[in-house]
């Protein structure tokens, strides 16, 4: 039987980590990380530095290259599925590899794990092929969510209201009509002009690391600004991560 | 100016305190904790816990009696109106008599600061007011949906799906049209009844504690395990809190 830990490492502040992660990392033999490219390399980097911080004896980093993805799919569920099975081959091979019998090894996952990450999905896939005894647990971590209400001093939700939290492809034609309190995630390119201007806005870019950006304010009014900010930082940093929370305004 | 940190414990585990969280706690001289009776004596033993294991110079241990709270208000927004300032210029009261000009203090606060807490209205409010100087920051901590999708090792949201985060009150006529995968927090009777029985059910109390109990399964299944479950142990511990995760079958 080998062990392996998925463990939520906060989205970019490495002091986010838990003391259960901290402690579970110390017990590892192998880190895994999918790489997704160089856009990405400074959240690689990110996972390198709290490896080499907290992990006290000899372990493997092990990184490998993500399986190519068709990023445009005529069916979005099935493209989604042949590449969380390929990722799924991939990660099973390098634990194979990597890990002894009884060995005890890591996927450290962006975030919290239970929030838009296939990691839960490709080893529950791994377990249901068969072919490797894997014991597996999580470990939770703060999200870019909770790291933009703790950065604006928010609550997600008004009192009693309920979250909604959604990706950018989903307001694409605009937000559910019952929800008030929305986060959006996973915002490729935010236009924000289907939106209702008197929404008010709570936007982070790069939240935790040291180039964090917080705007706020009333979406009519600061829609341009944070668009044209965005743009301008992702030209410098090359990448960028940004999420938002929109609120409706009392009494709609 | 005195400092207030707003720290996120985690909702049960004290492994579940952040590095932010920990070296927070070691600066403060005062922590302030409103006892909300009786029921909650344990979870106000583990604050204490928190801060005798992680709190290494001198510091005061705050308590006081929370305000009186109309349970059932005719007006529900007013009457938590009400609560809210009677909490502000309590907590006014204790930080102006506990800490000095530049002191540093932190109230604790249960699970995440963002999700149904009323602290950061509260200091909101003590701001406003302009009485009392003060300089606050917010440390997020993991929620108890968090431990919940932890324990069950599962995400939250279907790929690339909404979550939707709500409360016993607001699904009490049934869940909203759209959403897929329900949060239901602060739920005092789960009654499970009124709802769709192919749902699929996660639920867990006391998570992240001892006595941390889950079950899942197809809502109309286990629903009556889980009240049965539920009840038993409430008359044991004499208080309960549990979340649970609904999730609509495909295609619905
Ligand atoms: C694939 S999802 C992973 C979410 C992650 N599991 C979490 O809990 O935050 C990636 C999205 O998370 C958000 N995100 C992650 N890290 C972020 C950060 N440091 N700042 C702002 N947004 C971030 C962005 O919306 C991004 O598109
Ligand atoms: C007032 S809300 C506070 C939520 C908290 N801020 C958080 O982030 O979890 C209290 C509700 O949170 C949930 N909750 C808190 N701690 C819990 C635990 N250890 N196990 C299960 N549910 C919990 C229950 O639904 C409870 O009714």
């Amino acid at each position: 039987m080998r062990k392996l830990r998925i463990i939520g490492i906060g989205a970019g502040n490495p002091e986010h980590l838990t003391l259960q992660a901290v402690r579970a990392l110390e017990q590892v033999e192998a880190v895994f990380v999918l790489d997704k490219g160089e856009v990405k390399a400074d959240l690689l980097r990110l996972r390198r530095e709290i490896c080499e911080r907290f992990i006290t004896r000899p372990f493997h980093f092990v990184e490998a290259q993500d399986p190519e993805r068709d990023r445009n799919p005529q069916d979005y569920a099935a493209a989604v599925e042949a590449w969380h099975t390929a990722r799924a081959i991939l990660y099973e091979t390098l634990i194979d590899r990597e890990l002894g019998e009884g060995g005890c090894g890591a996927i450290l996952v962006w975030g919290d794990p239970a929030l838009y990450d296939s990691t839960l999905r490709i080893v529950d896939r791994i377990v249901a092929r068969g072919r490797l005894a894997l014991d597996y647990d999580v470990i939770p971590g703060i999200s870019s969510v909770q790291a933009l209400a703790a950065s604006h001093r928010i609550a997600l939700n008004r009192i009693g209201g309920p979250v909604h939290i959604t990706t950018g492809r989903a307001i694409a034609d605009g937000l559910p009509p019952d929800a008030e309190s929305i986060v959006v995630m996973l915002d490729g390119d935010p236009r924000f002009d289907h939106l209702d201007p008197e929404l008010t806005i709570y936007w982070g870019a790069y939240l935790g690391t040291p180039n964090e950006i917080v705007l706020s304010g009333r979406l009519g009014s600061i829609a341009s600004e944070i668009r044209h900010v965005r743009a301008e930082a992702r030209s410098r940093h090359g990448w960028i991560m940004d999420t938002y929370l929109l609120r409706k305004p009392d009494g709609r």
